[in-house]
């Protein structure tokens, strides 16, 4: 495919896209096929000769959106949300066309440089300490992880190597392996300390947890990966408040800001704490500007020093496109319409004494089940799911079986929310008809 | 921005990308930027309310390309090649449109299902032995990682995971600390087996390793992070042989397959030893086909338990749409073009005998140098760099400084190479002079 052909192709393509987006509500938001699906659908392998564009295109309805769950339907209520904006997906385009690895400050001075003002800009946005923030001459700064999962090993790893040394230089007699074998993370089932965990969005009193682990000499990390995107509104923001205490913060604009995957935006207060463990310097990625002084040796920004991988996508472009089309505004209206329309399924669920809440509704989830048996509630999503007019998934608070509600497409308005109760309500009528002659 | 928005300004981004990639080889392949160039260029911090898409735009050319080093221009030597090609980027558009989180089998049967075909159908284009492949009940599989180094550390997590419990069954006296703080990795200085070297492209000797490693049941992991993609051309292939020995195997299609990155293929020849070390499970990742014994739970075939991360996007459409739009025999071509240039430029330096080559020519990278010393060589790339006709970096060869020659871009040509050669002969010569005067 020469240049000629993908102008036609990219434009078919975004029509495609848009067409998907706008008509997303009319298709099912679970699909039906069953495991195993796809393999007898395409052949064993490649194909010696090319095909046209048009032979592949035709199967992306015949095999692929058989196979998808809509996450971006009104009626999907699973998981968490996957952001995904037009702001977006236009950057990521651009992305894939530079199509730099941008590794270190040389391979494309933009794609580091700009990675590290939009994460100036966010910090700013949630109004997080300045001790975080690389400005100028700053010794903190942020960086794109692919995800929260990521930020937190690298938090893990930095801690244990900051860790090992202290422990070196006040006892040398020690071996690395000596003191690995004594060292403790300590954590709660939601692994470290937590704002907005995924099965109720609950969070870690940071207030309390903050001051021992600075008295203690522990590394505290924080993962906020759903909740993140809610304290750029003020009334969330005091959510954060204790994060002055830690030493490395992260959460997910991929989650709820309108960045599309994969952008999981990670800060520390001493970058010199993740270059410590991660510095790997071959002679093929060295640059002249490294010798100078200047902006890169000062700042350590060569961002491989930041991450496990070494390559790396030009992802910054994605939270400028969004942060400046949307406005913090835009952004802030996002927030506030998904919680006020979790508010507007607690209310419902409240109204009907046959259920109850099950944790108190403070962002975009909603923990709900019927009063009686877990097997009761298991029942209720088995009809709920395989009715196939909406999507939720469960999860366990201590021994109860829950159902989650989270509002996740960004197109879902309040009339979906009376739906979705409706549906719910319904089944439920008709379960516990079933459930009480047996 | 709307839907409508999005089909106008997504296809002015198509045409401005096309224009990117038709004219790149009018821009100067290294930007002229300083260190810390853009901060300055934009504001302190996010809007608070929307610009437009216009406003955005025009600061593409305004702020992000005058620092963005162009790796698709056919003057791009440095490195290793970056995959692009017009199949991936509308993959890519499609990906982005689904947008979905293809963690579980629930979470998009499609995206599962389509990534077990695809890395099936690249093992089979490498011959890559049966035990690797899932097929329809294999014990092995592929999987496709961020990077090679994320395949690296996945597959040292795992022989870590899978000796500990043997060393465990047999000592169960010792403690997990115990064991680790003995366990030792062997590694040469670009650490594991490795096919393709950064520095030269050099190949381990898996026949002599592999015996070694299956007697001594040790892990045995090749990267072919670059070379691997040679591999589907019969003509190389046989430098992959011995790969029946190794535990876990992995290449980059994301640098020589013309697939966008991020796309790393691994494959292991037991799915259970990695979901074994990573196996979660929380109650909303759990679906209930997992119950019923089928695909899913058979095959293991939740990729989260693949992975560090637990999040991942659609990438195998970008396998899916460039293996059939260039097919088995138009990749080859891609490779076999590279190939000839690259001993097309190794031809050119033999010619002249102020140079010297410094390591075999196997695939696409060149190492040369001109006969004298260190401080010579880096003052020819110095020279060479700083004219930013063409980009090059270097290696060391042991204590050899080295310039590394690396056919990169999918439009290279062989008027590019004589060009390149040209411009280097005309430095040296200068270069020479007034080496020779001091």
């Amino acid at each position: 495919m020469d240049a000629a052909e993908f102008r036609k192709r990219g434009k078919e393509m975004v029509d495609y896209i848009a067409d998907y987006l706008e008509k997303i509500e009319k298709r099912q938001v679970f699909p039906d096929v069953e495991p195993g699906y796809l393999r007898p659908l395409i052949p064993d392998c490649a194909p010696q000769d090319p095909e046209s564009f048009e032979d592949v295109f035709k199967d992306i309805e015949k095999i692929i959106m058989p196979g998808v769950t809509h996450w971006h339907s009104p009626y999907f209520f699973a998981y968490f949300p996957a952001a995904s904006s037009f702001p977006a997906l236009l950057a990521d385009m651009l992305c894939g066309g530079i199509g730099c690895v941008g590794f270190s400050w040389a391979a494309s001075p933009a794609c580091t440089e700009l990675e590290t003002v939009m994460l100036d800009w966010l910090g700013k946005m949630i109004n997080l300490p300045e001790e975080f923030l690389a400005g100028k001459d700053g010794q903190g700064g942020g960086v794109i992880q692919g995800s929260a999962s990521e930020a937190t090993l690298i938090s893990l790893l930095a801690a244990r190597t900051k860790t090992i040394r202290r422990v070196q230089l006040e006892k040398p007699e020690l071996t690395e392996a000596d003191i690995m074998g004594r060292l403790v993370a300590y954590a709660s089932d939601q692994f470290c300390a937590t704002l907005g965990t995924t099965p109720c969005c609950s969070f870690d009193k940071l207030l309390e947890l903050g001051p021992i682990c600075n008295k203690e000499n522990i590394w505290m990390h924080i993962d906020a990966a759903y909740a993140g995107s809610a304290f750029i509104c003020p009334e969330f923001r005091h959510l954060l408040n204790g994060v002055e205490f830690a030493d490395s913060f992260n959460f997910n604009p991929h989650k709820w800001l309108l960045v599309n995957f994969d952008c999981s935006a990670m800060w520390v207060k001493k970058r010199s704490d993740l270059t410590g463990a991660f510095k790997l310097e071959p002679l093929y990625l060295q640059h002249h500007h490294q010798e100078s002084g200047n902006f890169i040796n000062k700042l350590d920004y060569y961002y491989f020093h930041w991450q496990i991988p070494l390559g790396r996508r030009f992802r910054s472009l994605k939270l400028w496109f969004v942060l400046r089309m949307y406005g913090v505004t835009g952004l802030q209206e996002h927030i506030r319409k998904h919680v006020r329309l979790s508010h507007q399924f607690e209310h419902l669920v409240l109204q009907d004494e046959r259920f109850e809440i099950c944790a108190e509704v403070v962002l975009g989830l909603v923990c709900f089940r019927l009063k009686g048996s877990n097997e009761l509630n298991k029942a209720l999503l088995k009809s709920i799911n395989e009715a196939k007019k909406i999507h939720l998934v469960p999860c366990h608070l201590r021994e109860t079986f829950v159902l989650r509600f989270a509002i996740c497409s960004r197109t879902v308005e309040s009339t979906h929310i009376k739906f979705a109760w409706q549906h719910i309500s319904q089944l439920a009528t008709a379960l516990l008809k079933t459930w009480e002659e047996l």
